[in-house]
């Protein structure tokens, strides 16, 4: 009998939408700083960098021409253009994260989450926020930038264009008390790392025992 | 604006398969004791009760005609005849645990698994807990029954039977350390409960936002 074979965790792409004002920024910030092996996904664009901003960091600034080198090369996982600018997700990082079993943040929205989810298949969780009610996601948006009643109900037109995409996802929070979303998404982690697909060298330990 | 309606948390199917040894009973007894609605499925028999088994407890304790009629009238989610008995798991009961939002607890090998799964579909989830090593599967069973050497080779050769079908359970457990297992399984059960399909009256609740 040979000795039993370890079992490597693959990583994994979290990928979380929701409508402004649903609390994704807060539950994503709080995974980033209570999980260990988990990074942010960083963006490639075209656009100028703002003062403030770091390469590698909040973005990868590249020209155009590198740009759609990467794209034609297949290097993007998923890429759109936004008011002139070019924006993508570079697959490099991600691979290399996941093989060595971190698990890569994405904040996107449903046009995003299905774009990764054609390039990346099982690799992906797809997670989507809700706000707890209307009145509660009005009230947010109300609180967050004193916004007039214009821009808030322009921005509850866009929650709705963005909420009516809840059954492309895999998992379902309704951000009702902010501590117990952060631990349905940590509970989602710990279990979809027990996914077969994300133990690499299953079929050769089971193997070995039998 | 009507009120926002409440979303019913319907319960799941939680199905745990493992060879003898590696630690099924026991996990299956501590989620017992620490979920607060979980119940553990009670099978129907033909078989005679034992000194100290409750009917409806241990088992349901029927006659073959109204076993084979719970058949024939599609009440069985699963049956299969060991040894001249006969055994099943009747619908009625799991269906009215899952509606209140009740998980039932299974424990059954791949072949009562596979039947489980044609009969529920979503709503069914399934593990199946490995040993850490063939050593270490082989110590426990040693030490459980103080078994004889020709014993335990019949038993890991059981073992080895039952552990080829891990790749079709949706999650795989390493039992290393018991305590981190039970984790990961409640993990499961916490995640899972956020399944779009666990949460009744989700489209009814995002429509109302929108």
């Amino acid at each position: 009998m040979s000795e039993t074979p370890k079992i490597k965790q693959r990583g994994l792409m979290l990928v979380l939408s929701s409508p402004s004002g649903a609390g994704k920024s807060t539950i994503s910030k709080a995974l980033l700083d209570s999980e260990n092996k988990m990074i942010m996904s960083v963006s490639a664009t075209t656009r100028e960098p703002r003062p403030g901003e770091v390469d590698g960091v909040d973005y990868f600034f590249v020209d155009k021409a590198e740009f759609d080198r990467m794209v034609s090369d297949k290097e993007m996982l998923e890429h759109a253009e936004v008011f002139g600018n070019f924006y993508g997700t570079p697959r490099l990082p991600v691979d290399n994260a996941l093989r060595k079993g971190w698990d890569v943040l994405f904040d996107v929205d449903w046009q995003g989450a299905r774009k990764i989810s054609n390039s990346a298949g099982k690799d992906m969780v797809g997670v989507f926020i809700l706000p707890p009610s209307h009145e509660e996601l009005e009230r947010r948006l109300y609180d967050r930038a004193q916004d007039s009643d214009d821009v808030v109900k322009k921005r509850m037109a866009e929650a709705a264009g963005e909420m009516e995409h809840w059954a492309e996802y895999d998992y379902i929070i309704i951000n009702d008390d902010l501590d117990e979303s952060i631990a349905q998404v940590r509970a989602i982690l710990k279990a979809e790392r027990q996914r077969p697909n994300r133990q690499d060298g299953l079929p050769e330990f089971v193997t070995a025992m039998c």
